[in-house]
């Protein structure tokens, strides 16, 4: 990098909420700001499962992250894959073998999903992280009905038409909704051989409830709207291990042709490659000015970082948290250059909010809790209004009103890896 | 299949326009209809360079062909890939070894791409007939600028920034000409160590004109707009061979990051299963009534059938053509079931129309042609009231009027196989 040696080079790992919110803090800073991630978007990860459930398209959810900067002078973006950090001679190191150097480095890396040790059910269970989870999901999931509409065998259908969704936070209980809601309105003319009403989706949590952090009585209503949609909520059921096709909690076997994973995520592994103190989910844990012990040069923030809230409770691994780090981190970078004291990150709670269904939220606020056609409303504006980009607000807007009027999903296409398509020239294209 | 013998087994191979089209046209014969496509979904083939240009979403311009047949309770929808067909004995066989009995068969299976007999440039230089080929080709293009972002040695940078398209035809033209947008405009904010206005785009083309079919003088402003937009047009270069990173035309090398083939199409290996004589394209010389020599009972239709026109011309494989024998074909099956005589296929040329760019295109309409910002709005209605479904109108019409006024490109990401993605977990998740 040819940059004077007298603005700092500042280094940000990620674009998710917080690596992408830390920049967008630095914006008038005299640095010389570069972005790193191994994607060229930023997703808006709250509503993949609209992705997975084929009501969204892809591009509706995400935008370019260079796209997002392009204003910012001070900030340029990489698509790259860091592999290593050397925090002794500051600089870090791409797949393709470049060197970085940093004077600063923000790692805003995040979380992948974790299977508790069992890594193997992940062919088995896909989970929800990014664009590309989102349509293999979206993929096994139409394919199960065209393959149900084509089996002669009874139990094979019934298996086909099986969809598991383990973990009942609000992810899972979104997906599990909206599942729920392709089998019976989405799908209902479009088969011969099938009733897609006659889909099984089954939704297993381990704890006592679904949505856990959520006060009780807000938990039980998600509970009976789900059931009211169709779904087997298995609450207290601990999956014991995932096998092809097959889920078993406990000594139950449940035979089924789609499993989602929603049950867990472990840091990033770069957290690893700082050299500090983990906790035992992998991640860094940062002072409460969120730089890393015996390194203020360095932040962690977002999902890879662990941190007290005031109450004593860990912070949760949660959009409104990188986003409110990321702009602490931001600031407090600012005051070292400025020769300034850091100051500790205080978590300011705005609260759950998860909806089921097309019509349903549950919406838990500071000194304010309400559920229903109002929460779903309120749930509504909120994504809509953070989604990054004009187009994109007004393209979901629209999309969301068409599927609310016709109870279609427009974007049920299954397309495949493009080594799969080429694979196969023999065949009609359509 | 478990239908009574008294109702005929129509059984129609592929979900194009042809296809589609032959489908509707038996809404309302006592058969059974199956039709069978290796994709869920109907692509609006003439918008996918759209889709590889990052200017609409694979969803805005594909629907689920069972969404399409939903209301038609004659007709049933499977996703499979036919490997044979048996006409003797009047089944034929999926890849998954299913066996299908019909009593009639329409074949629209269409056309895929062509070398000219050297399948080893296909790796180097992408087709755009599937929406897996156009998500390839926009990878590739938003790639070849995020590496240029990063590339130091400036002719590594200058090969990474020059786009071929190779056949200058409709696809090639509107390709060039987008892909020059891009450049110029979409991009043009986005990036600091490139000027994205230094991409170079070269189209090249074997014939003495582009857009050779249309009026000599069309064809001449297509140039004209095209070099306008900073496009360098080749014609008269024939391209001798392809390899990775390299155009060679006679003595001539081009170096380029990316190379988009739109220079022919061969018919689908099926025509050839069915045993029949096929022209030196691979396509099924039909009867003029759509039937195949010695079958009655076998139609082919679209891409895929060699017929001459009244004036003794080779009839074009494009979307009009396979339409209109769709309808033909249709109506020729149910003469067949109604025991009438089968009437001859009639071609009416409705024109032919292409785009360049943002705001102009030719048209060429019996009787009347035009060009400029008249015939783009032109182009625009076309194309948008053909589009299938109500939701992908309002979307293209949406995003193009979005796209008109900021010049924003609204789908510029770069999404992997799923394969590749899990692949490397150690990379932050954005």
């Amino acid at each position: 990098m040819s940059t004077p040696t007298s603005v700092p080079r500042v280094v940000v790992i990620g674009g998710g909420f917080g690596g992408l919110t830390a920049a967008r803090a630095l914006r008038h800073a005299p640095v010389d700001l570069l972005l790193i991630d191994r994607r060229n978007h930023h997703v808006f990860q709250p509503l993949l499962y609209q992705v997975a459930t084929a009501g969204l398209s892809p591009g509706d959810i995400a935008a370019p992250i260079r796209w997002i900067l392009r204003h910012q002078s001070n900030a340029r973006v990489w698509m790259g894959d860091v592999v290593s950090i050397d925090t002794g001679g500051r600089h870090l190191r791409l797949a393709d073998g470049t060197d970085v150097p940093y004077d600063y480095l923000l790692v805003a890396a995040g979380a992948t999903h974790a299977y508790f040790g069992h890594d193997e059910w992940h062919q088995y269970a896909p989970g929800l992280k990014t664009l590309e989870d989102a349509l293999d999901a979206r993929r096994r999931v139409l394919l199960a009905f065209e393959q149900a509409e084509r089996e002669t065998d009874k139990a094979a259908q019934r298996r086909l038409l099986t969809f598991v969704v383990i973990g009942g936070g609000p992810t899972g209980v979104e997906m599990a909704g909206s599942l729920a809601e392709i089998a019976r309105h989405t799908l209902a003319h479009d088969f011969r051989a099938i009733d897609p009403e006659s889909a099984r989706v089954i939704l297993i949590e381990g704890g006592p409830n679904i949505l856990g952090v959520y006060p009780e009585d807000l938990s039980a209503f998600a509970r009976r709207a789900l059931e009211r949609l169709g779904v087997n909520v298995w609450t207290g059921s601990v999956v014991t291990s995932v096998t092809a096709g097959k889920v078993h909690v406990g000594g139950e076997t449940i035979e089924a042709g789609t499993i989602i994973w929603a049950a867990g995520v472990s840091a990033s592994p770069l957290g690893a490659k700082l050299g500090v103190p983990l906790d035992r989910a992998g991640r860094v844990l940062v002072n409460d000015d969120l730089t890393v012990p015996g390194h203020p040069e360095i932040f962690v923030i977002g999902d890879l970082a662990a941190l007290k809230a005031a109450d004593g409770r860990w912070l949760p691994g949660v959009a409104q948290v990188a986003i409110q780090q990321g702009r602490r981190a931001g600031a407090n970078l600012a005051r070292q250059l400025r020769g300034e004291p850091t100051q500790p990150f205080r978590y300011r709670n705005l609260g759950n909010l998860a909806t089921i269904g097309r019509n349903k939220a549950v919406a838990d606020l500071p000194g304010w809790k309400f559920k229903g056609y109002l929460a779903w409303l309120f749930w509504l504006f909120v994504h809509v209004m953070n989604l990054v980009g004009f187009r994109n607000r007004l393209s979901v807007l629209t999309q969301w009103a068409f599927s609310y009027i016709t109870f279609q999903r427009s974007v049920r296409l299954i397309t495949f890896d493009t080594a799969d398509a080429d694979a196969d020239d023999a065949m009609p294209r359509s």
